[in-house]
């Protein structure tokens, strides 16, 4: 077997520290190396930088970083890395716009180095067998509900309702993510409803429909406000009976009420990217499927827009 | 030379007569075969149909569509010409997503019809040779200023300001297709302010910024309300100094003052976009450039919002 890939980890947030180094630590192929961030905590026996051009200033023996900062401030970084002949691994979403993440690809592939756009959500243990009961059957509807409590998940995140942040389909993409591996055919955005908060400048709230070349119909409802029970489900209705992937693609059930899946561990999904950023790197291949940030930048542009009430953390 | 492509010009509204008309019936490879249109007029002495549906029902021997429908409704008009058989001029924008546009793109191929995104603006006089004085320059910044009167440019066309007409973007998109050209370089939305009209669900006035990876500074200001003198005016400063393409292309002048560009006929544009749509048939090739419509996507995306005055046309 090779040496480990030598790994910097930029921008230690929340999720970095949630996700990222507890999946680094249990998989064989990655090393972390290093840990890069302006305000966040770096990991105990493991080299901290303040940015990248301190990383890259150091001399320290890296092979691959995996970005974790807010979008609006990754394709800078992003394309330093790519410059210094380093693999990229880009946590959900992979940028603020489209046009960067084009020009991301177009860099990667003339530096000859990985880029991984990478979509946590399509490694929920329910996914994969969920496409494949999907795979031959007549779809006849699909109801989206992804309703969470922004203080409870996101807690001091503000730039997530900053412009660029997304709003509520910082956790809607992920939903997107999965229902676009799951359907056999492509979809597009034909009506949306945002609801923006009177003092931010990012949706808090969303209604999306969409259909595809057969005129299935497809309602995707987002909230950011949920209190009490919270929801991460999709219902596919088919011809078969109805097939639902509840708590966020960890659990299936199929028509005839049967579970392929149990209980997954909350590290899984980012256990499964890192695995696959692994093998990218080692087939010097790259993954940057867009479909998902297409379909915001879709609801967005096709959408209406409502003022609800200010948001107060 | 082979028989002409017989072309149905689907969406009888003020672009398709001021334009579209005129300009097939000065290209000789391209005979208009039929109009249709649910509520706009024909042209004498061509069949008229009702919708697409009629079209193909009445056995008409048609190649070829050219869909000047608003963006909402031209994915489905798209995919039953591209389901006929028929080649598909799209006029720009050439949808109301960008996933759509991908999906008619990947049927075009399967069904092994031409599709062309079309950007009539790049087919003005000043744009290839502004392409070739910049392909060498080094640029400093870029000044976009869009400025038109929309009670005079689009009368009665109120779709241009519900959700999925884009409203201000309508035009400016005209202006991005041309900075995509000239500029040797990709670039990305860094920041946008949107103006939408309290009674109306796209925006009216518009400011964005973009940069690209060596630091540009591209502004652009589009704003559908201006009274007086129109602006469409693309200032692009240089290391040999300052190019300027005035008039939507028309014009260009050189940083030597020189300008190659004479007055261009009204039709000028579309008569370029039509050789440009018979050349791609006869070979059997596709051209949808969507780097134009992301931007918009992107402006979307990024943008924050303002609401101003209502729009009373």
């Amino acid at each position: 077997m090779s040496a480990p890939i030598r790994l910097a980890l930029i921008g230690m947030g929340k999720i970095a520290h949630d996700q990222h180094v507890p999946a680094i630590a249990g998989e064989p192929a990655i090393a972390l190396a290093a840990t890069v961030s302006r305000n966040g905590e770096g990991v105990e026996g493991v080299p901290h930088f303040h940015d990248i051009a301190d990383l890259i200033a150091s001399g320290q023996g890296i092979d691959a970083v995996a970005l974790c900062t807010p979008p609006q401030v990754r394709r800078a970084i992003a394309m330093q890395a790519i410059q210094a002949g380093w693999h990229v691994f880009l946590e959900k979403p992979p940028g603020a716009t489209l046009a960067e993440v084009a020009n991301l690809e177009s860099a990667a592939r003339a530096a000859g180095v990985t880029l991984f756009a990478s979509w946590h959500s399509r490694y929920a243990p329910g996914v994969e067998p969920a496409r494949a009961a999907l795979a031959d059957a007549r779809i006849d509807r699909v109801t989206v509900t992804w309703r969470e409590d922004i203080r409870v998940w996101h807690p001091g995140q503000a730039w997530i309702l900053d412009a660029g942040g997304f709003g509520v389909f910082d956790p809607g993409i992920n939903a997107l993510s999965i229902v676009t591996r799951i359907l056999p055919r492509p979809f597009f955005v034909t009506e949306a409803e945002l609801d923006y908060p009177e003092n931010r400048d990012s949706p808090i709230a969303a209604r999306i429909a969409f259909t595809d070349d057969a005129g299935l119909h497809i309602a995707a409802d987002f909230d950011f406000r949920q209190q009490g029970p919270q929801s991460w489900d999709i219902v596919v209705e088919t011809d078969r009976g109805t097939l639902t992937l509840h708590d966020g693609g960890a659990r299936l059930v199929l028509p005839d009420g049967s579970s392929p899946t149990k209980a997954a561990a909350l590290h899984g999904e980012y256990a499964g990217l890192y695995r696959r950023f692994a093998e990218l790197v080692r087939a010097g291949e790259s993954d940057v499927d867009i479909a998902p940030l297409r379909h915001v930048a879709d609801a967005f542009l096709r959408g209406t827009r409502n003022v609800v009430d200010a948001f107060i953390e």
